[in-house]
C-alpha cells in the first residue's frame, strides 16, 4: 500500500470560494454577508471535485492520500478569529465528506481556528470535533500572522494546553505555515520553506519532547532547509550541548518527501533515517509543471524514492509503515475498514 | 591560490565591543555616551587578534580570506540611523586596517548602514569611501529590521539607488542578514538560512538583472535551501513564465559552500553549475565545533570540495577563478599586489 501523506483539496467547488468571498466582504459591508453556511455542494459535485486527485492516484501509484483543506486557504491572518472558526469548520466539513465518499482514497486532515495573537487553546474545541469525526491528525500552523511571525515560538507554553490535547486524541500534527501577507515572503517558495526550517531550529534549541514524549511532528517540502543543512544542526545541537539530533528530535519529528527533484531526495535519504521520511507529494500543489529534465511532473515524487539505492523493506516504509506509525490514527482507521 | 570568501571577524578586540555597549547605553543615558570614537586599538592588537583565522588558513590549506565585519554584529534594526552610521564606520576601519597590515591573507568586505525604514540609498556614501579604501564589497542586508522584515523586497525600486553604485563601482554583494531580534528565529539556526531562501525567491520572482545586468549577488550558506530544493525552484520558475534559472539568475547569483557535510556539498554540486559556487567556510563562524561522524570540524568545508567527483579544473574554479570572476575588484587588487 502506498500512502501520500501530504494531499491538500485545491479543487474546491466554486460555492466555496464565493462563501469565502462574501463572508470576508462582510467584514467591510455586513450587507455583503452570506446568507447562510449552507453551500449546497452535494455529494455528486464533491466527488466530482475531486477526479484529478484519484487520475494521478490511479497514474503514480499511489493508494490513498491524506487530505486536508488547502494551505494557503487557511490564511489564519485574515478576518477576525470569528470568521477563521467558520471558515475551519466548514473546510474541514468538506475535507471530512469527501474521506467517507471515498474513504480508500482518502483520509482526513483538519485545518485548526488559529488567529494571531489568540491563544492556541482556543482551538481545542474544533480539535475535539475533528477527532470525533475520524481525522488523524492536523495542519498547525508556527505563524498565524501570515508571514510576520508575531507568535511566539513552537516551544513556547502558549502552546502547550493544544500539545496535551493532541497528546491526548493521538493526533498528529504537520508543521505547515499559510499564505504570507509580507510581501518579502512568496508563499511556496519563501515562505513554506522558511516556515519548516525554522518549525526545526525551534524544536532543536527546546526540550519540547521532554515534556511531550508521545507528540509527532511532521516538517513537510522535505524538512526545508534541514537535510541539506544537516551537518549545520547537528553542530549547532552539540555547541548547545543537546542530545544527538537522533534523540533530541527525531522520535518525534518526520520529514515528508515534498522535494521535486533526484538530487535533493538523495541528500535527504543519505542524512535522514529512513524511519524519519514519509512519502507524499503534495497534490495538486505547489509545483505543477513538467520537469524538462526528466519528462516527468515536478510532483511526481515517488518515481525519486523508487531509484534510491534503499531495500525494498526500506521503502515500504517510506511509503506504509511510517506514515501509520506516525499517525496512530490512521492505522487503526486502516485496520477497521 | 585558494580564497575562502566568506569570513567574519569575530575575534574583535574588547576595545570595539566596549565602545558598543557604551555607544548602546547612550542611547538610554547620554552620560554613558562613549567620550572618543577612537578606540586606541594598536596594529600590534589587531595583528594578534586575527591569529585564529590565521593558524586555520596554514591548517586547512586556504591562502586569502575575504572579510568582513561579524555578520551579527551588523545589527541594523539596533539604535538608530546615527549611532549605525558611527558603528558601521569603525567596524570598516578594522577590517581595513587588518586588510592593510596583511594584505596576502585578507581582502576587505564591508557593512553597510542600513537602518531599518531608512531608504538604503543613504548608505552610498559609506560605499564610495570603502570603495576608495579598497573594498572588493559589502555585505547586503535583505531584512534590517532583524527578523521582522518590514522592508521592501530586494527588486523594490528602493534598493535602486543603491544597486546602480555598487554597479558603477564594480562592488559585489553578499546577500547576508544579520542577528534576529524576532524571538521565533535562532540566527545561525534559522534566520541566516531563511534569509538566503527569501532573497534567492525574490530574485526568482522579478526580473531585477535586465535592469542591472553586471550587477553580482553572492547568497551564502550554499544559498540556504534553495539547492535542496532545486526542483521546486526551478518549477516555480517555469510555472511564472520566466526563462530557465541558469539564464534568469545565474549569471548574476552566486552560492558559496557554507553548508557543513559532505552530502549536502554533494547535492549542491550536483545542480548548481560549478561556475556558480565559490568555495567558503565562515571562518571563524556560525559551527565550531568537530563532527564526531567525520573527526573533522564541520567548517572546515575545503574537505567536501576535495572529495567532490569533478575535475581539479573545476575545483580551481570554485577555490579561485570563480572569486575572481564575481569580485572583480579581488582580482585588480590580487593582480596589483
Amino acid at each position: 500500500m502506498i500512502i501520500d501523506i501530504h494531499g491538500h483539496y485545491t479543487t474546491e467547488p466554486q460555492k466555496l470560494l464565493s462563501f469565502r468571498d462574501k463572508q470576508l466582504a462582510g467584514l467591510a459591508d455586513h450587507m455583503r454577508k452570506p446568507a447562510t453556511s449552507e453551500l449546497g455542494i452535494t455529494d455528486e459535485e464533491l466527488t466530482k471535485s475531486v477526479e484529478p486527485q484519484l487520475k494521478l492516484q490511479r497514474e503514480r501509484g499511489s493508494d490513498l492520500t491524506i487530505f486536508s483543506p488547502r494551505a494557503a486557504g487557511m490564511a489564519h491572518h485574515v478576518g477576525t478569529e470569528a470568521t477563521g472558526i467558520e471558515w475551519t469548520r466548514m473546510s474541514n466539513d468538506l475535507i471530512h465528506r469527501i474521506c467517507t465518499l471515498l474513504p480508500s482514497n482518502f483520509a482526513p486532515v483538519g485545518q485548526l481556528p488559529q488567529h494571531p495573537g489568540v491563544p492556541p487553546k482556543n482551538c481545542i474545541p474544533e480539535l475535539e470535533r475533528l477527532a470525533k469525526l475520524g481525522f488523524v491528525g492536523v495542519n498547525l500552523n508556527p505563524d498565524p500572522a501570515g508571514g510576520y511571525w508575531t507568535d511566539p515560538p513552537l516551544t513556547d507554553k502558549w502552546w502547550y494546553p493544544l500539545y496535551e490535547k493532541l497528546a491526548e486524541l493521538e493526533m498528529t500534527a504537520m508543521i505547515h505555515v499559510t499564505s504570507s501577507c509580507n510581501p518579502v515572503f512568496h508563499y511556496t517558495g519563501a515562505h513554506y520553506i522558511n516556515g519548516d526550517t525554522t518549525a526545526f531550529m525551534q524544536l532543536l534549541q527546546g526540550n519540547l519532547f521532554k515534556d511531550f514524549p508521545t507528540l509527532k511532528f511532521v516538517i513537510p517540502h522535505g524538512g526545508g532547509a534541514v537535510p541539506f543543512h544537516w551537518g549545520r544542526y547537528r553542530g549547532l545541537a552539540q555547541e548547545m550541548k543537546k542530545p544527538l539530533l537522533k534523540d533530541h528530535l527525531l522520535n518525534n519529528v518526520f520529514f515528508d518527501t515534498c522535494v521535486y527533484h533526484q538530487p535533493g531526495i538523495d541528500c535527504m535519504a543519505k542524512v535522514i533515517p529512513v524511519d524519519n521520511i514519509l512519502f507524499a507529494s503534495e497534490l495538486l500543489g505547489a509545483v505543477k509543471g513538467v520537469d524538462p529534465e526528466t519528462g516527468h511532473n515536478y510532483d511526481d515524487t515517488k518515481r525519486y524514492i523508487d531509484k534510491l539505492p534503499i531495500s525494498d523493506s526500506d521503502k515500504k516504509k517510506i511509503f506504509e509503515g511510517n506514515a501509520r506509525r506516525v499517525y496512530p490514527r490512521l492505522d487503526k482507521r486502516l485496520k477497521k475498514s
